[in-house]
């Protein structure tokens, strides 16, 4: 197998300039070129006036120079940032609310909190709301460690993430 | 002033199937019908198969019928929430991941994030990266007591938000 052309996720960060539609303009852009999204996230920058889209998408190597090349084409585009593929060289973050019922498991819910470290937002008779935050695996992994009986709404916010400090940019990775 | 038609932020959230190209179709939509989008974000639900839309939009208090109308034409959009408008009824949460640079305001910037409750997800001898979450009010009123030539790069989730559990849930607010 070559491990250059392995199909993983990657993450691209992208300054934009925030006019209506931006969004809707790259997402019909990949969409168009075939690009598989698993998460992108949209908020201001610190640029006032640009908003920045961070994207995970699934692809061998090539697929960040393909969206570079693709992205740049809109004028609304300024700058395409590749996330570091080394988990290690990154900060890579996403966050969500979960609504659950206690049924029988208030106690086993509280210890299961703890243990993510997250928060309860809400609570009541019934249930609570739980803000959890962190990789993306943790996130998957508290919400499957809950029983699926116990699941009321899940809203989550899709990944941030952006290069740690020792980490050189460099034009692709 | 009429009160009932005043201009203000309004949050629905939207249960739509996780196909390619949702977003898209949603975006395009309320972009055509002219809806004021101020935040978007997406991510799985707690139901297999379907996605999970919070949408921020500036409207009056008749856009929350005609997100409704519109929404429902296209086949993708199972339901429709929107979530109360009275703050103490929701929870609503944004993350906010911001990179920064020490300067001679190392001490100054540990003390702000203390304050927020922030947490610091790298460090290094030039700067830090802090992560920040709250309600959109909070993660904007810390950004703006760093001052600008300290902030390197901000990345920002958008909003996510639920009715609490005392919320009984019908159709519009």
């Amino acid at each position: 197998m070559n491990m250059a052309n392995a199909v993983r996720e990657h993450l691209v960060s992208m300054l934009v300039h925030n006019k209506p539609g931006v969004m809707r303009k790259v997402a019909n852009l990949f969409a168009r070129r075939g690009f598989n999204i698993s998460s992108i996230t949209v908020g201001d920058s610190e640029v006032p006036g640009l908003a920045r889209l961070i994207i995970m998408v699934k692809g061998d190597e090539r697929i960040i120079e393909q969206i570079e090349k693709q992205a740049y084409k809109l004028v609304e585009v300024v700058k395409v940032t590749p996330i570091d593929p080394i988990p290690e060289n990154r900060v890579e973050r996403e966050m969500a609310l979960v609504k659950v019922k206690f049924g029988d498991q208030k106690q086993e819910l509280f210890q299961l909190v703890e243990i993510f470290r997250g928060k309860i937002v809400d609570v009541s008779k019934e249930g609570a709301i739980i803000e959890i935050t962190g990789s993306r695996s943790k996130v998957e992994a508290f919400i499957r460690l809950l029983s699926e009986n116990q699941i009321v709404e899940i809203a989550r916010t899709g990944i941030v993430a952006m290069n740690r400090w020792n980490v050189v940019e460099k034009e692709g990775f």
